[in-house]
């Protein structure tokens, strides 16, 4: 049993998770966030109180951290008492927050890989580059860390877990696909940090097949899907987090992400990566200063967080697992479909925060209670996803199966 | 009689004008070139040598000099001796050019219209908010002053002037016409400096129609035009300097300028515009440095000096111009063509910068003996045209007259 949250990161997601925890603070105690600067965590702290959203009196309070600083989150952690820690900083933090964790024997949940702000698209698996350096460091000290415990990685790696042991002798390969039918109204915007939006799409786009590691340029593979509630939807195969540790649990199955782009977005994604426009290395201008290019761009673009208030229509994320049941071909669709709008009454946020911000809270609940404290290093699909479908169906993400006999909550399901 | 020449700026244009001024410095005299860098000038004047331009056995040196300031001008002007300034250096340099000019009686060119670096077009007519100011000081210090005499603004209105003079007793339209049909092989370039390129088409587009200044946007109006050499080709109404000089000369005309643009040009500007990646106003990034987005685009954009040895294809810039003769309607096209490729063997620079640069120096010999010597500031349409279409024959520009019987060397037209 470990209780008191600390939350890293004051962005879209962390409203979210802020949000989240306060509905649940009778199971999860008391409730910290910290980012670097400390006024967009007070601002988190004041909408939960202006939803009334904390579910029983208790503690929420505000912290400034680096969180690029592992004595300074050591030290936090000491401070608050927090056993659970839900990491939706920058993905440029996790490896110095975990290494606090480590340290204090705190529960660690985040949402995104680690990146290196110098590099775009390290070499696959990417889990092998940082997080998995520590794994037995957190079985040495019984640290239960989950990681990529958002969406996409997160829940999509659950569904996974899920279409295979529940639908299959044999997998033979699971696609992942997350489209954003909704609409923000402005001419272009991220739905999240552009910088790291848009990062995961200048690389090399990695996918597992036949048993090895594929490389595709970004826009190189797309193909349409009809998918429930959002209809037909172009998508593209992409780089994305799960890959990576789906591609070490299931090394038999082809592993491939799609995510949904419509025209105009890859437009004007081309153009500015043509242009040089989204380099995170710096150029010096004609007047002599240095400049990294990505981040003018970020500064040019809306705020992902002022998108929310006008956001309309919904997502879909699955992943569509085909495998083999008594000799017979199986394919089963395993999915969520979330609403903007609903998001943003219920807790202030666009839904593509929502997805993202949701399942960690749900993780750290688990963790909680004891269900997920695995005491050991772990991606989601290595936990057992039933407790997870059990308590997002009460707390807001359900999961749904469809299959051939038809479209069913997912303890319903018939193959 | 005038002699010596201080060459200002040492781009793309001011290349071809040195070599221009080379090849006539019998006519000429002494040949000074500066600018903040000197070392551009350095290797400018190298390029001159390398061609062996030089006429005959004369001066040619380089001098550092910020433009900015009237009173280094001013002194480098008495230094050298130079009794002719063609200016070719940045916009925004102009009104400390011509006080220095005004200060010591020599005579100045330049080819574009002065610009405050923070401000976007300018209410019309643009030369009033400047040049026009300084009118009255050049005639009584007996300084002469040549706007605009560039190609466009520059030869386009002597075209003007000659098809109204010659084929008209009334002008009812003049439009301008500027497409380069050349290929420079890069996925986006412009093909002079992007920061003043870009502030071309960032603002109102003003033309002058039935005796009013016009408003329109950029890319809202175009046309498709069937041109001699160039053939078929779609150019947009755009804001440019010589219309507003030729509407304050021939008010009872329409005056329109057409710019050339392909559709992937306008996608990539749009996408460019609608971002605010090309403000001149600065944003400020999440890490707090302060940058003009325009400079970035700039630095991320290739040099446009670097676009010379793999160009090709054609320009064709001309006057539409229509009007009545003896009670018919009559209507003539006077136009140039220019080769990039036949530029770069001659001056190593596009046709772009050909076409802008020769002009200037045919204006510094017509003063050097006393033609174009007015002691006065001149746009160039009130300037006899028929000495320097002759003179430009010779040297690199040679304008022809389409009309309804046939396709001419201008002095051999039919009406």
């Amino acid at each position: 049993m470990k209780r008191n949250v600390l939350i890293i990161g004051a962005g879209g997601v962390a409203q979210v998770v802020a949000h989240k925890c306060a509905q649940n603070n009778d199971v999860l105690g008391d409730l910290h966030i910290a980012s670097r600067t400390v006024s967009k965590c007070d601002a988190i702290i004041q909408s939960v109180h202006d939803k009334a959203a904390m579910k029983q009196d208790g503690v929420f309070e505000a912290h400034a951290v680096d969180a690029m600083d592992s004595d300074a989150v050591e030290a936090l952690l000491k401070k608050t008492g927090a056993q659970i820690v839900i990491n939706v900083g920058s993905p440029f933090v996790n490896m110095t927050v975990l290494e606090a964790c480590i340290r204090t024997g705190a529960a660690y949940i985040d949402t995104a890989i680690h990146e290196d702000p110098a590099k775009i698209c390290e070499t696959p698996p990417w889990y092998a580059n940082y997080e998995w350096k520590r794994r037995e460091d957190c079985a040495k000290a019984g640290v239960t860390a989950i990681l990529g415990a958002g969406f996409d990685p997160g829940m999509v790696n659950a569904f996974a877990r899920f279409a295979v042991d529940e639908f299959m002798d044999e997998v033979k390969s699971i696609d992942i696909v997350d489209i954003n039918a909704g609409s923000h109204g402005k001419y272009f915007s991220t739905n999240f940090d552009p910088e790291i939006n848009f990062r995961e799409f200048t690389g090399t786009v990695y996918s597992w097949q036949e048993g090895a590691w594929t490389t595709n340029k970004m826009f190189e593979v797309g193909r349409e899907w009809d998918l429930p509630v959002v209809g037909k939807q172009k998508a593209y195969m992409s780089g994305h987090d799960e890959v990576h540790s789906l591609a070490a649990n299931y090394p038999q199955a082809d592993i491939r992400f799609w995510m949904g782009f419509g025209d105009h977005y890859i437009n004007v994604f081309t153009v500015l990566q043509n242009l040089g426009l989204l380099s995170e290395q710096p150029v010096v201008t004609a007047e002599g200063l240095e400049v990294v290019p990505l981040k003018v761009v970020k500064a040019v673009l809306p705020d992902p967080s002022t998108l929310a208030p006008n956001y309309t229509g919904k997502t879909c994320i699955g992943d569509l697992v085909k495998g083999t049941k008594d000799g017979q071909d199986v394919e089963v669709f395993v999915y969520n479909i979330a609403d903007h709008k609903d998001a943003y009454n219920e807790v202030g946020s666009q839904g593509i925060s929502y997805t993202a911000g949701v399942p960690p809270v749900a993780m750290a609940m688990l963790i909680a209670d004891g269900t997920y404290d695995t005491a050991t290093m772990v991606n989601v699909e290595e936990l057992d996803p039933k407790p997870l479908f059990s308590l997002l169906d009460n707390i807001g993400l359900p999961t749904r199966v469809k299959t051939d006999n038809g479209d069913f909550a997912w303890d319903q399901a018939k193959a």
